[in-house]
């Protein structure tokens, strides 16, 4: 498959104070961003793509800059979270779409978070940063757009949290999105899920290096609180026939009789993936986000104008199909326009990165607006 | 119904060193136990019942003395954990059998642990204490039994790891034990399931208070770690269904945009689950057990004599039905006597301790030989 090549992270500063939830302004906020393909004259072919909890700007293509270690595989080589899904011929066709990319809002991947600079202050805002939700991740990305000089949009996509904010650009500005693609996410977090988000937020406050969220130049960070964290997420994100078929019992070498020592391979897996996350996460903006997921629920769909498609995996049980069956129920009896796809696939959550093969098809007949 | 009354916990302690899978002897063994019922002339109507993870030598009416602070309904009220199902005229009818209870080995409530003392060196054990097995727990049961003088058992009980402590009896002592009762467990932990306890004691061993397992007299231990390991226990033990129907997505009081507190109930109810055991719990038996848990894997069935129950709930993902099924399905080709039901409840695997009304009449049935 071809690529967009290498690509550079851009910056954006917003010229006006962006409103918020919680009744607060944030003002001086920077949008890190990239874009693949070529704007149209009319300004019509926009595809906005969200990323999830730990993704970043750099969907596609090859980093300019080499990337610090990472744990998904690719991102090590410098590749986008998301070239399998962005490029030439791909789902979202760079020779037709001009693609655009953000770090949301509250991250740490160069758009405003918790471990930027406070302008009141000149300190990092730490546990000062306002509490955020999806529909002000999706603000700060119109607040965006309107710089770029981008009123409408072809398309909203994400999957998980990205597909919350998709979800929220279709109920918030249903003028302004022609479609929206929403992969493997919900209306709103089933209760299950509140709780794992709570677990993993737990471990890091819990951790006495995140010093109330003020570890920013101490030398120390919540590294251990993290890493529970991200274990949790990745045992939530996989399946437990994916995780049989990947790891089974196998040991790693015997059996040692050890408390301290990992002795399957899953727990090496488990330990292995928490130490390289710790490396490129900032603890904080993962507080954040992760109680943005948990606040989320959709309003009313009935202005809702966006062809809409689902995409959801049958062994996905953190964010399981019966959340985008409600969705699509819902758009149907308000005579909307959706299109719902269950994949089958063992691999749980994580589907959605993996299995873009299969939602190739979908998602390209969907955008050039067949049945 | 009626109760067996007021139980006092009572110690034994073991005349020989108990020989360990890990090679080690552990000398000095102490084991806390109840009975209730009568031993019969011929001293063959003793059922051994074991415990769970946090479980203890108090299964049945209310404890001589005040309990501390727990977390299950009725452990305020000194309970014991099965008193719902061990009593006149329940499922382990004391009318009939002479029920017999202990702590298992390795336990911090009673029977020699971490937190004993080693003889060798006249402190706590800590992290020296050896790496145990269900088989070692096995044999501390068949070595305490010993002394009591019982030889055979009519039957052996228990759920989650109590059910593998069952399990290990039948394939061990086969010619001793005449029936087991296996409750919500397996011939061995699914990878998930082997996941799930290990970011439970990364989660301990991580946390600063752990102090290597030395933490006994510093003042310090580490709650802040098993509490979040209780919380990832909690979460597997409840099916997601049965968390939407207990807790929903209810806040606790309207939106505080707040990170650092409690919003939804299911938030709040995890912090005091957390809170309620890291009080009465002792944070290296907690890591001991998880690993003896991991461990497991039934031996060879060829030998196995005692007719065999397993109980399973259809909601119970981490101790699935489909467990208890390759057992049965074994030792039916094996052409042993066994039964095997799945109970359809919500509650996941905290049905075992919950259903007791559903399981009375299996278990009673089964133990008076009627099919």
């Amino acid at each position: 498959m071809k690529s967009v090549g290498v690509v550079e992270t851009r910056f954006l500063d917003l010229p006006r104070p962006l409103p918020l939830d919680c009744g607060r302004d944030l003002t001086g906020v920077r949008v890190a961003y990239e874009t693949y393909g070529t704007l149209s004259p009319d300004r019509d072919n926009v595809i906005l793509v969200c990323h999830a909890l730990s993704g970043d700007a750099h969907a596609a293509g090859v980093a300019a800059s080499p990337p610090e270690e990472g744990t998904r595989e690719g991102y090590a080589k410098g590749l986008g979270w998301w070239d399998g899904m962005i490029g030439p011929g791909k789902a979202f066709d760079t020779d037709r779409y001009f693609v655009v990319s953000t770090n949301l809002l509250g991250g740490c991947r160069g758009t405003t978070g918790p471990s930027s600079t406070d302008p009141a202050t000149g300190e990092p805002y730490g546990p000062d940063f306002p509490v955020i939700t999806v529909a002000d991740m999706v603000r700060c990305e119109r607040a965006f757009l309107d710089e770029l000089g981008i009123d409408r949009l072809a398309a909203v996509a994400g999957g998980s949290l990205g597909g919350m904010q998709a979800l929220e650009w279709a109920v918030r500005y249903p003028t302004q999105v022609d479609a929206i693609v929403v992969i493997a996410s919900t209306h709103a977090l089933q209760p299950q899920g509140v709780a794992w988000n709570a677990i993993a937020r737990e471990s890091i406050m819990r951790d006495p290096d995140w010093q109330g969220g003020r570890y920013y130049g101490t030398g120390r960070s919540p590294d251990a609180g993290m890493g529970v964290a991200r274990m949790v997420g990745h045992i939530t994100y996989l399946s437990a026939p994916g995780l049989a078929e990947k790891f089974g019992r196998r040991l790693r070498d015997g059996l040692n009789y050890t408390i301290t020592e990992p002795e399957f391979e899953v727990e090496s897996y488990l330990r292995h993936q928490a130490a390289a996350f710790v490396r490129r996460f900032d603890a904080n903006t993962y507080l954040y986000l992760s109680r943005a997921l948990t606040y989320f629920e959709l309003g009313p769909l009935d202005d809702v104008r966006a062809r809409t498609l689902l995409i959801s995996f049958s062994s996905d049980w953190l964010y399981p199909p019966a959340a985008s069956q409600e969705i699509a129920d819902t758009l149907t009896k308000l005579g909307k326009s959706v299109e719902n796809h269950v994949i089958d696939a063992p691999y749980g959550h994580d589907c959605f990165l993996l299995e873009e093969a299969r939602q190739t098809p979908i998602v390209r007949r969907f955008l050039e607006g067949r049945a």
